[in-house]
């Protein structure tokens, strides 16, 4: 099996190097991920400027771009040959909700959907993330899974893993999305010259966290997998705008 | 009506400008753009550096961020009121099929209703773009009628507008999203040095655009209208996932 | 007479339109500015990526680069016909002592001169600047008299002018540059989620700042003139050196 | 002794490295370092942002900054005592001539002197860059000649050494800066969309090269040496310009 594993975290982090160590045991894995933090990139592009590429003392290839960039320069011209699964992780920290939405890491996973290949994102999920071998491991579990049972073209899984030693999980649970608080995070400062500055800042508390969701699983100590469309069409408000653009159309 | 007007193609874009001129005649626009072209930024957000916030000879906010930093900060912090509806564009080139991953006009309008507003993203499709006008105008009428009908709160509308003057569109169509050929279009380059560069090449032509799509649509003279989820759950592959997630969890 | 103008504040700044209006007067005016704040930019270059130019209401061209890309790219390839002098300015703010190393305002000067072309830099000393006109005057009479007496080929004027009304200079002083403080000025602070970051704190208070340097002239009330070499070769320790280099070169 | 060791090339230089190992040998070392190349970096600073710092694995601090802020935020938080000495390089390629004013490298080294250390900068010179050996032993005779033989204290030596084995050097000569042709090397082209975009291109030839310039030193075999001013006033063109400034000063 060949594998193309990338991140939002940078080729620096510690979650890649350990996805890096457990994947290679059972594949040929090619690495490319940013050279520099792009968490909270999402599917970003870089239009503006080339883009340029480094190989670490890893070996691992690092990039001047975006982790939806790191994906598809990898598959085309990277990689030898194109790869059987795309990885992305492990992410320090939940990307859970609506927090997939910004994701640079579920965004890596999409992109390698949309070229073509079946594709997983992994997070840990902790505030001072440790056991990113439990996280590891788990997610070994899922992709030979995904060797036998292959997916739907259209869906990406998310992982969220809670951040404690693999025996202590409780289990996999399917999960749907659940969401944060759309509290205001913004936090108005000022730079040393006085100037008014503004960071976005931690997330919110989730609000939709209930039975069923991937908050509540992880909260209580499951694996969360989640399916994440790819195709953005949202087929069940065709009726609805069916008569709605009826009203307008003249 | 208070809107919030966003774009991903930055503050001096002539498509902000021209839907600005027709959304002030039905209501008070609050414009927060970014101070660059962010295409491409998808819903990326600033969460390495602070944010800054200058007023233009419009009166528009210009911010060094995203489109959704923008949404973010106008929704909470610049605009005196909560706005009624966010809108985004009008954006100069189509946002068809996948684009909308990557679309940063797209993801400002996700932002908007993530946030709890509706919200609406207007795209005009054309090589050298010229009749905002009538973008500008088919915004007005779905905006108006929304008034009239508020949408399902997990949805955005994806407009995509021909660039032909407002009497020689066909009508208005509601469409899936198509999808582009999904071909290698980086350039493998050089710079001035001789070192490699790459560069994301423009976007291939539509493979999916048969009758049903955006693409379609707007080929044959009509508005697009897409329905976006902004939850990206795949509800309808969790039987299929429950089996899988079976063989897995031991 | 053709003249360039750039700053480091950005197309935007007020400082760059006063003078603009000013130099209009008695020049062809060709102005080419940094698309954002580029403030202690020094003599940079780009050159990682490409440069973008836009132009903008005003009439400017806007570049995606520094100070010294803005001088190089007009002078060769915006302006209809080489300048016959470069000017840099109105700087928001002192470029006094040891400022001149950072400053881009300094170093579009510098690079004017680099390129060929008599070159002076116009900074407004003051807190809260009003008087643009001030020093937007005082750059007029000595371009005047720049013509009149052209310079040695290797200098820059470095001209400081105190935020006054024109009526209450109390004259030109020659002066060499001051220097400042070098305690730190380097701020520890924390990112909203806790990590630790730096900032390059406001500029210290001048310590030599005795009767002959930049710092006093305008501290009493005087603009401050100060000739700015653009070789940097430190010529009058030839002799100390030569007798060390002989202690090593075996 | 005590040594603060930076580059412009980025932590992840061959010429960092080389050096470091050198330098080790004769002082304790601190390396901060750029985390990207930031050549042409000059003396800019970072000021509209925040700086983040990490640790490498050989134990280097990689910054999100320029040489300027690296020597700055070393000498002053991250080093446990001042440093005796800073020390910038090996930079791979030449610093000739006015490339001075732009270079990073040489900008670390007058960033150390401005606040208040002995400080040289070193760079190898040639198109394929093989002998960082060489550079690094030139590097260290003249770093152990300085504790003997101190320097004037507004000085910074920029040393410039030919890419050959250390026992070809034909010996060492001070020099003045020579320059080069001011051609217009900007390149006008297109991005893969089509818009035009403009690069800096390469360097071009030397125009002043004579004897007695740091060109002429290398070309024929020698490390070249040229003290460097900090203090950028020009001293001698006070009387050239006090008989100007009485013809305007009314």
């Amino acid at each position: 099996m060949k594998i193309l594993l990338s991140n939002d975290d940078g080729h620096f982090a510690p979650g890649l190097s350990a996805l890096f160590d457990h994947l290679s045991k059972i594949a040929e894995v090619t690495t490319v991920a940013p050279d520099r933090n792009r968490s909270g990139a999402s599917n970003s592009l870089t239009l503006d400027k080339p883009i340029r590429v480094n190989e670490t003392e890893r070996g691992f290839y690092s990039v001047t771009g975006t982790p939806t960039d790191c994906v598809h320069l990898g598959t085309h011209h990277l990689m030898p040959e194109r790869p059987d699964m795309v990885v992305a992780g492990i992410n320090t920290g939940a990307n859970l909700g609506d927090d997939t939405l910004y994701s640079g890491t579920v965004a890596a996973a999409m992109e390698g959907r949309a070229l073509g290949y079946p594709a997983v994102a992994v997070s840990l999920v902790g505030h001072d993330c440790e056991h990113y071998v439990t996280a590891a491991k788990v997610a070994v579990d899922i992709i030979k899974g995904l060797q036998q049972h292959p997916m739907d073209k259209n869906r990406v899984l998310n992982i969220n893993v809670p951040d404690v030693p693999y025996e202590k999980l409780k289990g996999i649970k399917l999960t749907r999305l659940g969401n944060r608080h759309r509290a205001d995070t913004i936090i108005l400062d000022k730079d040393p010259k006085g100037r008014p500055i503004y960071w976005l800042g931690p997330l919110p508390e989730g609000q939709d966290v209930g039975e069923g969701t991937d908050f509540h699983a992880v909260l209580n100590g499951y694996v969360s997998v989640t399916p994440i469309n790819v195709d953005l069409t949202a087929y069940n408000s065709f009726d609805e705008l069916e008569d709605f653009l009826k009203t307008i159309d003249n």
